[in-house]
């Protein structure tokens, strides 16, 4: 397996050094938590992170319009509850600190472990779980994929309006029920710790259902044509998300070229338009990715003009792109 | 060979119907060619284009503050010159039309002819050629590549000042002057129209001096950490951008994952920092790919205040980020 890296052991301060280089914004604290360089005095504070893999996420999120701080685990690998601790007590200004995390196991303990001991300092934390993907039947089991992005973007536009935690939380919750993911890989991830590659794969074949970290789907299958790759993803979405007016994000899982993303935009719209149903805003590009995957995922939010405008609102992250 | 495509032969198309559902600030005339919605009432107008395959450059570079036009060839293919010429009378105001084209036979060839033929109208048009990848000892065979971006915008700076055409092209030379790109891989393009890869390579190596069609480089070599890559391609810029004072643009090649990118950008600082030289300027990101492949070109400037903040000043293109 090749990599454009010194040290496997290093892959993470690495990226987090070659990222202070080119961005003014941002400091890197307790080695692994990416803070903005002007801490905001006042409004809620926003915190994620996880495993690495998933850039631009979430370390490119951290800016003005977005996050406050991401705490960056190793590779597919969740942060310690120590280190979510010490990004929310950086972040801190006393009005309160939201969590945005993922739903995985090793994500969801270690930021309520970090949650309870923070409330034992006196700092008031609360926190949303994603659980956008519907690859898994189980809702309780969903992971949280690319969705979670646009909560970066909606959560931050809260917080600076000065929207309270607790408010905060319930317009994040009551936007996350029409927010329904589902991905698909042609090749799968490379993985630089451990040297092997997130699932095998036939030359002819695609997988359906996909996660972020090289877990396999749902379905593995003959490769299609878009068109039909395309029906397969919005005919599982639409069994959720029951609006005629839709945000749409097609994200790339990192090794996918922007051509064909923008190749995939054309199916979705064709197929949407077909269905008489309306895209009002579409987010097309590399926002939640799985290392190298080549591949893309599908995201439709029920449309909300409010909701719109602040996913539309101005950041200073280079990385959210609307 | 696996693409998120319909048909081969519908690559170009569909890519461009996808992008116009995202874009609303541009329209495609004549099948292939994108421009900006709402036309230049006055300036010099600037039209690029080529091969398609190296997304976002040309089409996700039509922008207020840079280009006005994309030609857009098939994949790794130049457009014809009737097509360039409906470009050219596009976009034109009155102000005269500055062609910018990477240095292939077909591109340049095809671009002369059609500067030609407006001329025969009555359109005065200049062009400029980007040479700026050293991996060719001759000057004159000399690829553009990732440099080429960087002109799209200074450019769009200069036309948006009111700068004449001739001047405008002579600011542009005189900045190549101090603009030097190389590349490199470790894996190939998969090229959808042939259903083959660009080269093939050992499980364990790399090449140098690739271009961005699929060529092969300059020598091939085992594979090395990023910090021995690194000091490779600097000593080879080096020989030629005699500056302490530096633009830097970390160029990834399509299926190269941002965290790969931040880490070359780790690398590169510390080696130039090593040097006692200053970046005054970085530029990380997908600007000119190669469809999928896995590598990254290193392009240097000599630094100069005026282009930076040409450089650095808004564009509506979400594709060049600074």
């Amino acid at each position: 397996m090749k990599k454009l890296i010194q040290e496997k052991t290093q892959f993470l301060n690495d990226m987090l050094d070659g990222l202070k280089y080119t961005n003014p914004n941002i400091d890197v604290i307790a080695e692994t938590i990416v803070v903005r360089k002007h801490k905001k005095t006042s409004g809620v504070a926003l915190v994620s992170g996880g495993g690495s893999g998933h850039e631009p996420a979430h370390a490119g999120y951290v800016a003005e319009g977005m996050l406050d701080a991401a705490v960056c685990g190793e590779v597919f690998t969740s942060p310690t509850p120590d280190k979510v601790l010490e990004a929310i007590k950086a972040v801190d200004n006393g009005d309160g600190v939201l969590l945005i995390v993922k739903n995985y196991a090793g994500d969801v303990m270690n930021f309520e472990m970090a949650q309870d001991m923070a409330a034992m300092e006196g700092i008031y934390v609360e926190m949303v779980v994603v659980r956008d993907d519907i690859a898994i039947d189980d809702v309780a089991k969903r992971r949280g994929v690319a969705g979670t992005v646009w909560v970066h973007k909606y959560a931050g536009y809260l917080a600076d309006q000065g929207t309270h935690l607790k408010a905060l939380k319930t317009k994040i919750e009551q936007f996350l029920e029409g927010v329904r993911s589902i991905g698909m890989a042609i090749i799968p991830p490379a993985v630089p710790t451990t040297g092997k590659y997130g699932f095998d794969i036939g030359e002819d074949e695609m997988e359906i259902g996909i996660g972020i970290h090289g877990e396999r789907g749902l379905e593995r299958t003959q490769i299609e044509p878009i068109a039909q790759i395309v029906q397969r993803l919005t005919t599982k979405l639409e069994q959720e998300v029951d609006s005629d007016a839709l945000i749409v994000m097609i994200n790339g899982m990192g090794g996918t070229p922007l051509s064909e993303l923008n190749i995939v935009t054309k199916y979705v719209a064709q197929q949407l338009e077909k269905e008489g149903k309306v895209v009002k805003g579409w987010f097309v590009g590399d926002y939640m990715t799985s290392l190298d995957m080549q591949g893309f995922s599908l995201t439709f939010a029920s449309y909300d003009d409010h909701v719109l405008a602040a996913l539309n609102a101005p950041t200073t992250s280079r990385n959210f792109n609307s």
